[in-house]
């Protein structure tokens, strides 16, 4: 049996929230890399033989442009930050609600005033450009309006162009990277400003809100995305929502969650127990955690050079084969990793159906195995770590203590 | 001059927040309703002579499945949540991490397991419904997806569709209604709560994030969308974020804000005073304030059947004349209000581009007029409104006075 840990994390155990001057710092560095960002479009533009980008995806507004939508202002903003890139020229939509915000957040683009129908500024727009092949992120734009703008310049040829940005964006410069590494401290020490208040009786609604109370009030400016805190088999669902369960003694307590600094997100899971695991319990966490292991263990012995980078397929594979050889490997269904940055979900991609290209960097991503027990329990482990083989650099960012941690009440 | 409001609003002046049973009657009325609903699109399929409908957008999921995505989560759920409604099925998507979810949620619907491609699970799903002719949500789905859905099941027509949920949900149940007049009180007492924290020196962020704090331990599940906080010149901008702007005397202060209470949603504006006005604020907000009370009157009177239902353009026109004819029709860019329910923005539209149909009820919506002058001020003053002409029914939800309020100091 696992005794309580001596000493719980305590927030000062980890970096305080970035200074002002340190958020001045990178919002000059985003200035200064926006013009080589754009510049990397508009050479696979010329490759392709494309005269302009038709962009929507809201991170990457935020990474070529500069405007910034907050999370639920995409579903309210209409056409407002959609943008173009040509071989001159930086478009960026807005209607008269985010002109002005426009003007003063993308600076260097040109601000183009549309209105609710975009098809119908559509011909406006491209025959300013001069395009007549526009790549356009198919992924994200509505079939119905890209039937619409087919047929209000029907001289303009859309092409699908899908993964070109997100490509560049899983290359993280090292203004990003720093901001991820800060989140990932203000989600660390959140964590550990509530962790007292756990006790038999608590609810998880109670619990995410402190946390997120922690976060904002510590550094972040926003959530990266819902909190999940789960207790005993609401941990079986690996995405579900806090509710009016309370933490009852000999269950997990499950929390994935992650902060937002100037835009650049974290995202952890820890999952900790209140009073004795049963063995069943304890069995799973160290099948888990040995299953993370065995992927940093593998990530780390490529930033050293002893070994090829992995692929992100061969990096599930080093995690999936423990819980696999464990048993479990049924109760494990999703993925091992995903990349992280101005979106919670990014490129690359660590899971059973990646490519077998390998890892490269520098890039950032989580790892996070689990196993899931439907209505009886769950467990998963999650860090982000900084990947950069060519540089011999390999970190992990998230500083909370993974090993089994037994609060006592 | 106008001299200080004595009596500030007090929290006490509202309703209180639901309490659990009329959250539990809420859900049981969902339950209950689900089948006419979902019963209505069966009779539209029929109709236009397919077999399916596939929908995606995460209020027609809630509205029609019982499946609930928080907002932030259809960022990360994939396919998860996506669902069909054949005849005689109405199957819901989930991969593994949202299985269990959907089962416990979605009842009275066959959940089916799909992995992060759609498309090589399309032929099967649609195979099982032994559907050819699917309608799909073409607003909401990638050209991407669309085009692959196609490749995968060339013997399966996808027609495009758009607005048929969003027209029946345009319609409000009583138990809609309930919610967002429950959740109108929930950011009614929350302004009330912080209003005595007004004082010069506070910024808008530390503003923004009280009222949050008042409006999530006060009822709401969580905010109907970002908070506008908007000191002085910064109202001027109909959308922007709150920042570190100080509230200074003789300025505006705006909020724009509001909760979710069971997933239905409130919306309001107050443009608030600290200290004196200028002559010219001052004059801006009677204006705005004429201008809502000529569309709110319109409204009453068509509901009394003094006149006939006023069109969405008709209720547009009725505020945007008052504006205009006060010389500042150019400062009011953006409609007169929206509709509201699941989403914060919905059928029906009141604005200069929307059609000649009469408003039909039972319905809910903003009226919403602003004048904002750039780089110096800007005014919104916005109410929920109840509106059945048929049933004589005419009420405004949202109770915060609407007087000029100047916040003495």
């Amino acid at each position: 049996m696992t005794g309580p840990v001596l000493s719980l994390p305590h927030p000062a155990d980890f970096p305080p929230p970035p200074s002002p001057s340190q958020r001045a710092a990178w919002s000059e560095a985003d200035r200064a890399a926006r013009p080589a960002r754009v510049e990397r479009l508009r050479r696979r533009l010329a490759q392709e033989g494309l005269d302009a980008y038709f962009g929507i995806r809201s991170e990457h507004m935020r990474y070529l442009t500069g405007f910034v939508l907050r999370d639920g202002e995409d579903r309210l903003a209409g056409n407002s930050g959609r943008f173009l890139v040509s071989a001159d020229d930086v478009v960026v939509m807005a209607d008269s609600r985010y002109r002005l915000q426009a003007e003063a957040e993308a600076g260097g683009a040109r601000v183009a005033a549309v209105a609710y129908d975009l098809a119908a500024d559509w011909p406006g727009l491209v025959k300013g450009l001069g395009a007549r092949r526009v790549g356009a992120e198919s992924a994200l734009i509505g079939h119905q309006l890209w039937r619409g703008l087919e047929a209000a310049a029907p001289d303009v040829e859309l092409v699908e162009v899908a993964g070109w940005v997100e490509a560049d964006r899983a290359t993280k410069e090292p203004a990003e990277t720093e901001r991820i590494r800060a989140a990932c401290a203000v989600a660390d020490r959140a964590l550990a400003g509530i962790v007292r208040r756990i006790r038999p009786g608590v609810t998880e609604q109670e619990l995410a809100m402190a946390l997120e109370w922690e976060m904002r009030t510590g550094g972040a400016d926003a959530l990266a995305f819902p909190i999940a805190c789960l207790a005993g088999p609401n941990a079986a669902l690996p995405h579900g929502s806090p509710g009016q369960r309370e933490v009852r003694p000999g269950q997990v307590l499950l929390f994935d969650f992650g902060a937002m600094v100037d835009g650049y997100r974290s995202d952890m899971t820890r999952t900790l127990f209140v009073e004795e695991p049963s063995r069943r319990d304890e069995e799973v966490y160290r099948v888990v955690l040995a299953a993370q292991q065995a992927a940093l263990d593998l990530l780390a012995r490529a930033a050293r050079g002893e070994c090829p980078s992995p692929s992100g397929r061969a990096a599930d594979a080093a995690a999936r084969s423990v819980i696999e050889e464990a048993g479990y490997g049924p109760n494990f269904g999703h993925s091992t990793g995903h990349g992280i940055g101005l979106a919670t979900h990014e490129l690359p991609t660590l899971g059973r159906t990646s490519g077998d290209e390998p890892l490269a960097g520098p890039t950032v991503f989580s790892v996070e195995p689990g196993i899931y027990l439907d209505d009886e329990t769950g467990v998963r482990i999650e860090d982000l770590v900084e990947f950069d083989p060519a540089a011999g650099r390999f970190a992990i960012l998230t500083g909370f203590p993974k090993e089994l941690l037994v609060l006592a009440v």
